[in-house]
């Protein structure tokens, strides 16, 4: 049986919960089409929570590792493409750490993209009328840093992990006093979980139109 | 025991299904805290909207009426204040009327105001974590319509009913390819239960804060 | 030649202007096509705001009415249809009453139309590729407040002035740190000289196309 | 006498203007605080746009160069902070290729950073009134195409040339009808020209918050 593992951040910036967290929990211990999935949380904090991450993925031995954040305003559940090498915080993270326009890795390339198959993600979870769509921005913040992070950490050790990142919406409760779009917490995990059975199920993507103008 | 009369609309504008039906139908039969639902469609029609909906009242003889109508692009369940007497329609209804700035009503009042205690429903609605608040607009289409009709309708044969409009978001079924948002059928359907509940069992409105800038 | 008063509000809700009197006081004094433009500022306060604006009428004996209100957010200078007899109030307006739920004049109608020939305003702001559409809700703050108190007022009197008002989005220096949009004070200004000439010119409105489904 | 080479792109995507063009043409051959502006348009076509590009530096030889593009639905002045090697065509370009998941340098890197000073660049927007922000995506069409192959030849060449990329939204011309924010063309010609004129002065860039949670 392959293993996935999915983590979700802490709350930050004044919120109560994190959907990341509250979504790829409730998937911990599933096994779904042959896949067993293992959710963890990671800290929402620049250093901190790559060095989590490491352990969890030692510990857990994945085959596949996703982390998932909160893109507080987006529409759709966004697989990201691209991560950047590039600290800018806006308000200070967990830890009360706010770099700003610091590298990630030292000499590290400017970018990497991510090894899931993130159009074929898409398509699967449209295919169960959930809205999704590829994102070319993770950020930079803590989600760009940990996605950034996963891909070094991957690369570096020549590792046979495949990993991306997953951004999502607020939920519902979030939005009761803000202009602002949510999905269900329920449609959420059940993308979450297409999601993670087609990374772990295709190495390769399918060729779709999915781009962005800007 | 008290019985609330609840519509939904036929998809209309190119839409394969409208969520005000999805979500109603699911609510037809329940009985909750002792007030029966029933539910109906109405053609998305100018005219037919209103005699089909005359003809359900005297059929169950309700208690309350709450028509329910897709608002594509609205993030909150929004039950209105207000219904004009004008018709002006952006494209043809269902049966290929397009009425522009027609009083829907000769010589009817400029406005009626809903009889459902609406920032209750709405205070109600959040404290079960759904998204909502009041609309002062219902625009100018087959909602505004069938609500100034039903009010016209109460108003005119002196009848001790209640009734409102709600608008409700799109579902995420018919976002996948568009920039819009969405809430689930789930959080939807809760809503409007929660909402046909509070609007039988309480006549007189709670005086919080919920009006608009514009 | 033909008067007509272009009323602009003083800044409010932490704003450090209000486009709406910045657009208004370029045109004071203004002849456009045998039309003379006079401009005054109002409180943005509930009861105020109605008796100044009565002061003003009875000062400069205008033939047409425009009350120019900022409505942050929108996109389009947008003519309003209609007021509505409420005040509800998010916050405390410059005089620090917030009324909630209240009519503004008891016994009042529900609803006054507008008396300006709204879309054809529209019609030529459009045509100086100016964007514009008709709205259909002034809200429940001190714009429609002022809105229905001019109407009330023409009616009551059975006065020949027409009148209306018109809502208009952020400029640029408003929104450097907001995600919200704008439009340039010269093309709201532009927007208003077309619209407040077209007002006075018209007393009977086009037929075209211009509603909203919600 | 420093020179700066501005980049407008052709109409597209069924527009009959680009604002890149409108906006750039206009500071053509204008001198501001001792910079000479020059401006030219490049086709919206993923392989031409290089090529006139390499051909436009080698004519003019500039000390920077600043390839601008539309960016419809953005609100602000959007300096780009990173090109990414991939073309992702939603439709075909002006020369009917769409390029789906393809590198635009065989063997790039997956990225390159702006040269240019952006924080500095949106820092004196604003202090112009003029809605600015920094971005962290050029999206996967012609402008993001261009952005990495002025960087790749840039680096390739080892020149002294700095260069970047400024998204643009649209013109209020563009918006009429569409549900979507603009500019003004004086706005924005104001905004590239203090933009060209800072990036040619300053080579080094400001720390100041301007990142993106996403």
């Amino acid at each position: 049986m392959k293993k996935v593992l999915l983590t979700g951040f802490e709350p930050f910036g004044g919120e109560s919960v994190n959907p990341s967290w509250e979504a790829v929990k409730q998937l911990n211990g599933e096994v779904a089409e042959d896949v067993l999935i293992v959710s963890e949380m990671v800290p929402t904090a620049f250093g901190t929570s790559i060095s989590v991450l490491k352990q969890l993925i030692q510990q857990h031995k994945p085959d596949v590792v996703i982390c998932v954040g909160q893109a507080g305003g987006r529409l759709h559940i966004t697989p990201e493409r691209v991560a950047i090498n590039l600290d800018d915080a806006r308000i200070p993270d967990n830890e009360e750490k706010q770099p700003i326009d610091e590298a990630i890795v030292r000499n590290g390339p400017a970018a990497y993209w991510t090894s899931l198959p993130i159009k074929r993600m898409v398509e699967k979870m449209k295919e169960s009328d959930i809205p999704a769509s590829v994102s070319h921005t993770a950020g930079t913040f803590v989600c760009n840093h940990i996605f950034y992070g996963l891909m070094y950490y991957i690369t570096s050790t020549s590792s046979d992990i495949r990993g991306g990142f997953i951004h999502i919406p607020y939920i519902p409760q979030q939005t009761l006093d803000k202009q602002a779009p949510s999905l269900s917490l329920e449609t959420i995990v059940q993308g979450l979980r297409i999601a993670a059975v087609t990374a772990v199920q295709y190495k390769s993507d399918i060729r779709s139109v999915g781009g962005t103008f800007h």
